[in-house]
């Protein structure tokens, strides 16, 4: 197994030529002390912690995971500490605001610092994923008294949060759920209801958990309209802050899963004990019946977020694969004859490590990308500013979850085939990055649910006009390539282009076709998502290249790093670009095919 | 998890319609008894017997592995059993030879037989696939001696072989052996070495078990050309066939895998105990120095097996998504409104289902379509036919291998993902076929490997003259369909013709590009292995659709299912064809991106 190395060089160079870092100090008055300075400082303390505190322990999680005894969820040896040594950093709430003991760092750093800490242990990074996105709950609608009691314990990592939206029989449609609160006369209410796949539902490493739990109202209407939000905790809390009772809130069992196992995922029953005398004690979260509400504002962070973990297990495999093809001695070199050479001489090994490169690298800058954005729509001084990056953000977010997700089970894939038989050892770790990232396009909406909000929310809601002026931008960067001297740098723009109108034909083709084919537009969904996932990487690819032909003009900075950043665009341009063609096709064929099949033809 | 269902009717369509089942009979003497109603009974037999005895260990297996004791590795309950009622039913020798207790049936009707075991429980298939692997080299180099002793019981599967080619240093590579054989003054040898990765190398399962070790004489030539092969078996055997010694060959660990966990992968030592004096003993196969020689030869049909692997667990995994769809509800039909249906009435669920349908069918009929062209390589009365089918068999093996085997790892993901969370749980069982999977384009020859046979040998021996004939055939086919009535036809044959048109362009490119940009050939290999799959993927179901349209019209047969193959094979050509283009232009791209990556890039 190999080491994990933070590629800072790689992440500075997309946080300022490709996600708008740069400018963040300057622009948004909220994060002036966000300098150049700072984040090489923040970048490089994350790094070493994630190297080597959190790296060394992913083996260890996944090959002894959690276990559950009658006092709870037990971590794997080494997690509680490490736990610890997190929060004491500061690195839980990094992005938190200060005014509630957060570090207020701009999403457009801290993204660095969360892609880290996924490379090094993902299932360890679920725990702080959970905490504060629960957080960001509590700041859109709890009361002040429920955020004076939580918040700033939350932001440090002393207690840690979870989200309990499913039910076995409410997954992707959460209209279908029956947990159930009832008024109490002092204002809490009691909760009752079964969930499932709670991440960190229990665990021993603080000694209080706060559930965030979507229940319904008694008389609350049916389906998505009548769910409101509930915070639960573990333990009650005193008015003093100190803890009272165990709460009725339980982790029943915990699943035994592919991957991730470190992170126990659990069954959790409310008001099934009945030590309280029945019910689980819960505080309302904002209004009733607008809790899924609430839970699509948190939704666009953590789709992100688990986009961001696609990125982290390419990159980790990318190092491993890399590290491995570096030693591993087989076959003679086909070129120069060379008796015995390393594999990563072999012409098809060189292919497979800059498939993986150029794809990690096209998701990681579409993620930076959108976490910049984020900065603008939480920070921008101008309302109309912050709207129009809502809107592109938004627009982005299911293909960055969509598309980093899908990439990252590609490339552990491909880092797994590198070792050979050694990648189907589990003791060799490339097989764990595979199992790993299964979750991550299932999780927080499959790729089938990002590809419909792309198409029925995100592109149809302004009539295509955001992704209309996306395109403009992909268009100038592509004839910008194509006029550009570099022969590289016009071959990428060629292919940016091509590929960009297949993007552009498929979206008017959706266009026509809603109202026509609606079946077939759905059915188009997942191809039309890779069709903007190819598209929108070519573009970032297109973007680095040219940011880093300019500094090679102007003999500034690594020469070797730029000449790389070149190589690597010129070869996604060739891999991946032309797959734009076909998506577009298929996308276009519609549903005539899919429409023969009734359903006893399956 | 879903129970297993050997989808004959589909097996008997493909055998007959695109396999060449139908005229073996009447075309080779040999196989006169194969008749289409000896295969019905031999295929319902298999069908039970695979649903019954052998798909219900599938979970345990994969739960409780092997273990290795004192006294030798333990299959989990149930294994010796199941081995048992399978050669006692005669499965084991179903394909070899009826002069050595086989019983004789062609290729093209054993092939299906082989998937159900695969399907149904593909750790237990590998013990026998070894097995006739080994027999086969009997068959080819063992002297008349060894093959008395040896031969009967291996078709019975009262003993099982093994192949012993892989060393720590030497995978890929095996000029890199270094297992070394001495002469003995009675005719036999002493071996001593290591070899891993030795698939059932040993097991509770019989009472004896027959190595063939690869390993070098005294001054063998370095390289390849030095290697020889021997029969060592785990107890040796006296003259009147009853078992003496022990050798001294043992398993000295077995392999902690990502996936077929109940096919005991086994380090294996020669000669290293002493318990013999010294050596293990063995018997040279054939001459000396041409053991790889021996190896290629069962390689072609051991790769043909591992490519029927990717069809088998494909196909179970389609079963599982498909009954699993239609099982569970979630969400409201987008088209009728109807409140809350199964999901498979969703599109995007139906869309995974077909893709997984449609690719599943295209690679069994490339599978067994060259199944059926080694019934005429080993039975054809003509010389010169039986050469034919050679070079085109040999030129579709790594096709089926590489295509195969990608294809089994993309649609049991496909069939985790329509799981939804309950895929990425290990009891719903989704998750076994995926990393069970994992290991079949790896084993038998990576893809990239498979990828440079199909260009460096199978493609250029002869100039491409086998490439043009099979690009002739496929042409005919497109026009036909082309040029038919009925709208699908009409669709699928202009689809093909342009995908057939960016394979006939990509390998152009090929030959003209093999001297002046060797590097960019080996780089373009995979991409072009995927191009190949991809067309002939396409051709098999046009001409799936074509015959299916006759039955049709005919008014013969079952109409929902060849109505079923039509809209099958429609959905490929929208889905799978364009990507052809796509390929192409990546091949065709060569080596300009990769010629500019240097090491100090990656």
């Amino acid at each position: 197994m190999s080491d994990y190395r933070a590629p800072i060089a790689e992440m500075r160079f997309v946080m300022d030529e490709l996600a708008g870092f740069r400018d963040v100090a300057v622009q948004l008055p909220e994060f002036a002390e966000a300098t150049p300075d700072m984040a090489d400082a923040i970048l490089e303390e994350a790094g070493k912690f994630a190297a080597e505190v959190l790296a060394p322990l992913n083996r260890v999680g996944d090959q002894q995971g959690c276990r559950l005894t009658p006092a709870g969820v037990v971590t794997p040896p080494g997690w509680k500490e490490a736990y610890k040594a997190f929060c004491d950093a500061g690195w839980n709430g990094i992005a938190c605001p200060p005014d509630h003991a957060g570090h207020g760092q701009p999403d457009s750093l801290a993204v660095a610092v969360k892609e880290m800490v996924c490379s090094a242990n993902l299932s360890f990074s679920l725990g702080p994923l959970l905490t504060t996105g629960a957080v960001e709950a509590l700041l859109t609608c709890a009361s002040d008294e429920l955020k004076a009691i939580y918040l700033e314990k939350m932001v440090t990592g002393q207690w840690t949060g979870t989200m309990n939206l499913t039910e076995p029989q409410a997954g992707s449609d959460l209209a279908l759920i029956r947990s159930r609160a009832e008024p109490q006369a002092d204002g809490s209410y009691r909760i009752f209801g079964q969930k499932i796949f709670i991440t960190y539902g229990d665990h021993d490493m603080t000694d209080n958990i706060v559930h965030l739990v979507l229940a319904r109202l008694p008389d609350a209407p049916a389906g998505v309209k009548g769910i409101s939000m509930f915070l639960v905790p573990k333990f009650l809390v005193n008015a003093d802050g100190s803890l009272g009772a165990r709460n009725d809130a339980y982790c029943v069992s915990i699943e035994h899963k592919l991957g991730i196992h470190a992170s126990p995922t659990c069954v959790m029953a409310y008001g099934d004990s009945g030590n309280l005398g029945g019910g689980a004690v819960g505080y309302l979260l904002g209004q009733p019946n607008r809790g899924l509400e609430y839970m699509f504002i948190m939704m666009n962070e953590a789709r992100l977020g688990v986009g961001l973990q696609g990125v982290a297990l390419g990159e980790r495999a990318y190092q491993q694969a890399l590290a491995y093809a570096r030693e591993r001695k087989q076959g003679r070199d086909a070129i120069t004859g060379e008796a015995l050479v390393t594999i990563d001489k072999h012409p098809d090994i060189r292919r497979m490590l800059m498939l993986m490169k150029c794809r990690v690298e096209a998701c990681r800058a579409m993620t930076y990308y959108t976490y910049g954005l984020m900065d603008r729509v939480h920070a921008h001084p101008d309302a109309d500013e912050r709207k129009r990056h809502l809107l592109l953000a938004e627009f982005m977010i299911p293909i960055v979850k969509g598309g980093s997700t899908e990439m990252g089970i590609d490339v552990t894939s491909l880092g797994l085939q590198i070792h050979g038989g050694m990648g189907f050892i589990e003791e060799t770790g490339a097989a764990q990055h595979w199992r790993d990232s299964r979750i991550t396009t299932i999780y927080e909406g499959t790729t089938g649910i990002q590809a419909n909000d792309l198409i029925f929310r995100k592109l149809m809601r302004d009539g295509g006009e955001t992704a209309r002026g996306f395109f403009g931008e992909i268009g100038a960067t592509a004839k910008a390539l194509a006029a550009a001297e570099r022969s590289e740098l016009k071959a990428i723009g060629q292919r940016l282009g091509s590929a960009l109108e297949a993007w552009i034909k498929a979206t008017e083709w959706l266009g026509a076709a809603a109202r026509s084919d609606l079946a077939g537009v759905l059915a188009a969904a997942v191809p039309y998502l890779h069709l903007a996932v190819t598209v929108c990487g070519g573009w970032m690819m297109g973007r680095a290249a040219f940011a880093a032909a300019a500094k090679l003009a102007a003999g500034e900075g690594d020469a070797r790093f730029y000449a790389s950043k070149i190589a690597t665009a010129r070869f996604y341009a060739d891999q991946l670009l032309p797959q734009a063609a076909a998506y577009g096709e298929t996308v276009q064929a519609g549903n005539a095919a899919l429409g023969a099949v009734s359903d006893d033809l399956f």
